[in-house]
């Protein structure tokens, strides 16, 4: 089913609604595609283009309100929110600070602190100078932080958001087993990376907003940029790690392939980033932490070197490609029933690398593979 | 030829760096995807991740730094950028600020402002708590705005840039050719959305970031929605609007076909769209403003009717799939040889609406397609 249910919307806000009467806040104002969506379900591509901001707050109390752009409307219309108010976009003058600000103060009480999500991993969608602007307009009314309020809810995803990405991984898996049909030995790179895309859109994708990776002998350098125009060769290794969509939710793993036979010590690596993601999930339980889901992958990555290098080792999924927590030696947030994690372990080989990454979800019990979990060896096309 | 020479970011420094002098700014701090790449050629997708920020300073003389996540270390020394400064992200307890602050301290005076774009279409991707302690790192040294440097550079393009917009417009071109290969009666809009995608692909996008339409009786209801599960039917007037990127430039257009025969006054209302754009064509040279474009078009479209609703008529076009300036009533902004523009006008046909765009180059003299200029007849499929 695309979409959600009412229901899920309002308990989205009732939950926001009691944790900022324990911080004090008077309202919630967000501005970014993942947070509009999360208490509306406005789901639209349009977010691409960087011209119109977009604003929801949440008040103490009731349905959140969208001050948006006319051109958002009738989309926003179709969501559960009732109280849409918008202006016709670009206004060179006043892009929508007014209307956002007469919202706000009837919302809010003459000393209300504003939550605008500031932290890890937020940013504030809107023209500083507009920030600047709104802050003037609202009188004694403070614009403050969220306190945490999105990140601790977002964490935890519910059945149905769960469901979908699921159904995201699931799209995934059935692309990366047809991957054999669009790469081999005198395939250019960037030819695999658009059919790979052509097949996640064939298996079911909506769209494919992140699709990174890399091959080269023995491994890859480095696993954020552009795929270069060389043709696969025997002996390299290509990984390819996709973000695909449906309705709204991601996927976020990788998969590796040796072109022709594998050396002895990348067929090992890979064997240890397997050994090192299966550790991770046998002990990703409720009371476990983000830090002890490192500490276990990097005991078997670095058991063979000093340094590895890890950095983070995995992290949230679901709305966006990447959530909270991280999987990092300093981040302690304990897990949840309904969390979506990814586990990415990577190893040094040479002076090439190797990453693997699956996604999971904690719950009541043991964890449960969303991805389909991949065996030691190395597959070979 | 993909990427630029190092010439050509050298020469974008230098006239930031001849604004700033005039604008009393010490130095620029760019923190999103196309600031950081006009100045750098930094292409990633993997700025779809919100974890990491990424911070560029445009110093008063000399190249740019980089104040980076190591994980993009390797990528960015490929660029013309020699200073390039890491921390490992995510760090919880600081996330790249200290250096930061440290390399800002560095490249400006005690007394420095330090230029962030804060106008209309921009917004700083940081933390908003991270911007307040960087504040409180500098000292004396004032964060203000940029005093529009960075729209008054990026709305003027290269001829470098120019060739890789219209790289894009023939991708797009050539997938909209191959429309009737995957859209027709009977076929689900969403499926048309997911082939028409894959056609980009096939015929050399890098990716498609982006793709809105809609397919009702006479024309749709808006263009931002998610594509329907609902088939095609005769009478359906079926629209696709494709941003998708070639060595990360957009195009930006859109095409309507009539599935069977359409209606008369559908016809006519294409008709009247095509005479719109063609209209603003004629006039679009160096001297003629957005807002001059805008009423021409406005006067074709409102002449059988009092109000058209119309918002935003056009639109530049770059790096990003909007850019400045508007095609609106109050942008005066003057046309300049270099500036690539869409042509968007939109019509009411009862109560649906129909659009049409176009993409087009500013020159010394006539202006230039780079869509293929559509004629007056809407297509059948």
């Amino acid at each position: 089913m695309r979409g959600f249910d009412a229901s899920e919307f309002q308990s989205r806000t009732e939950r926001a609604q009691q944790r900022m009467a324990q911080a004090g806040l008077s309202a919630l104002l967000l501005t970014t595609e993942p947070e509009i969506r999360y208490f509306t379900g406005y789901l639209t591509r349009f977010w691409e283009s960087p011209t119109r901001p977009w604003y929801l707050i949440v008040p103490a109390t009731g349905k959140p309100i969208a001050v948006i752009p006319s051109i958002g409307a009738a989309l926003m219309a179709t969501t559960w929110i009732e109280d849409i108010r918008t202006w016709s976009a670009p206004d060179l003058t006043d892009d929508g600070v007014s209307l956002l600000a007469d919202a706000l103060c009837e919302a809010c009480p003459m000393d209300a602190v504003i939550g605008l999500p500031d932290g890890h991993e937020t940013h504030v969608r809107m023209p500083l100078a507009n920030l600047h602007r709104l802050q003037d307009r609202l009188g004694a009314r403070r614009l403050g932080g969220d306190d945490g309020i999105l990140r601790a809810l977002r964490m935890v995803k519910s059945t149905d958001e769960i469901t979908k990405i699921e159904t995201a991984c699931a799209i995934g898996g059935r692309a990366f087993h047809r991957v054999p049909e669009i790469a081999g030995e005198g395939v250019a790179l960037d030819e695999v990376f658009r059919r790979f895309q052509m097949l996640c859109l064939e298996e079911g994708a909506d769209w494919v907003p992140y699709l990174a990776g890399g091959a080269e002998q023995g491994g890859y350098a480095d696993v954020i940029s552009p795929a270069s125009p060389s043709a696969l060769v025997p002996g390299d290794v290509l990984m390819l790690d996709t973000g695909l969509v449906w309705d709204g939710y991601f996927c976020d793993y990788d998969r590796n392939w040796s072109v022709g036979q594998a050396a002895p010590q990348v067929r090992d690596a890979h064997a240890t980033l397997v050994e090192a993601s299966d550790a991770a999930f046998e002990i990703a339980r409720p009371g476990a932490t983000a830090a002890d889901l490192f500490n276990v992958m990097n005991a078997i990555l670095s058991r063979n070197s000093e340094d590895t290098g890890a950095g983070r080792l995995g992290h949230g999924l679901g709305m966006s490609l990447t959530e909270w927590p991280s999987l990092i030696p300093t981040d302690h947030t304990v897990l949840e029933p309904g969390m979506v994690l990814t586990l990415e372990p990577g190893i040094a080989v040479g002076d090439k690398i190797l990453v693997h990454e699956e996604n999971i979800v904690i719950t009541e019990g043991a964890p449960r593979f969303i991805s389909a979990r991949t065996g030691p060896e190395l597959p070979q096309i």
